[in-house]
């Protein structure tokens, strides 16, 4: 701060803190949880970090380079550090839980996200050569690896929306005349959603892994 | 239409088409698709159907009943016809391509119906009993056929985001040299995108079936 600020800005000083990927990636996410990624525009990411379009521009090229930095961001948070240590199996399921954590977080961000291209982003590129360097490592075809990581994928976005869905999701309400036998399956659940999400991720993940190990071996 | 709109106006005619169930599914639809499920309020609405908020009232309670019918309106058109004449895992199989089927086509749709209680919607329950009485039948516990369900959806409703991504989406752009195994398994897949998202999906169905089968058996 300064005494002064009138007389710095006039000097060229920015009005705001020096515009850094870091500071334009918070924003974007803010924006995106907040509102929708729909909301996210140029000229909305602008308005948020208090510059003119222009100014952002400078910093960012397009919607698409922020959004970009977002995936990367955070597939940096997600936990590669099994692949090349550990088994292959437990590897993937360490990398795919850690995945799952971090997007139940950020469950605003998914639709985003599961289509964006990779090209470009550097730590997105890094985990994917490290989960396709286990596998391949532990001897699948290099042509099964990327529907095996999609497969893995899709179920963890998935599960990361369950991972966040209100108690008494699947209750009947007033119609359970309609649906017994699902109600009666519904009760013999455990009632915690959270520990009802778990479970459920566990036995996908576990049943795909099983089905993997199995392929590896025929 | 009439000759004299004002004068059938005061006589009480409404201004629009009567607001029926269906009108209302159609816009909430309409303005999700177009903006996003932040952007469906009970006033958007309103403006959309070119009514005042009050007469959307009388027609639909809230929010929540509106999405609980739109909800409904899309599982109405999931396959459920297998269950009770098919193999249970025959049945299951039918169910989950047409459920992705029906959700590739709404994916805007997904954040909010995957965290959506069912309670109340009538299709929804008649789907979910007709798929629990297919499983509980061919012998699977009660405790065990929520999960089971939870793990389709989850798988199913990621892989309706894979099925809309666009072509290249793992294509290293100029960061090759990051992920060369990565590179050369992408490369290995088929280059047309949704066979490979289909080809994915029905990886994950299939080992999913294996192992739901292995656990029957044992």
């Amino acid at each position: 701060m300064t005494d002064h600020p009138r007389a710095e800005r006039r000097r060229g000083r920015p009005r705001h803190t020096v515009l850094t990927p870091q500071r334009i990636t918070d924003a974007a996410m803010k924006i995106i949880q907040a509102r929708g990624a729909k909301a996210l525009t140029m000229a909305a990411l602008a308005r948020e970090l208090g510059v003119s379009v222009s100014a952002l521009y400078n910093h960012a090229p397009s919607k698409h380079a922020v959004l970009l930095r977002v995936q990367d961001r955070l597939n940096s948070e997600i936990d590669c550090s099994g692949f090349g240590h550990l088994p292959w199996d437990a590897a993937l399921a360490r990398w795919a839980r850690s995945y799952l954590e971090v997007y139940a977080r950020h469950v605003e961000l998914i639709p985003t996200m599961a289509v964006l291209p990779v090209a470009n982003a550097p730590h997105t590129l890094r985990m994917y050569e490290a989960v396709a360097s286990g596998l391949v490592a532990a001897g699948f075809a290099r042509d099964e690896v990327v529907n095996m990581i999609v497969v893995l994928e899709s179920l963890l976005f998935g599960s990361a929306y369950d991972a966040t869905a209100p108690g008494g999701l699947f209750e009947p309400g007033e119609l359970e005349e309609l649906a017994p036998t699902f109600t009666s399956a519904v009760d013999a659940r455990t009632g915690d959603p959270a520990e009802g999400a778990r479970q459920a991720f566990e036995l996908g993940l576990e049943t795909l892994l099983d089905g993997f190990r199995a392929r590896l071996g025929a």
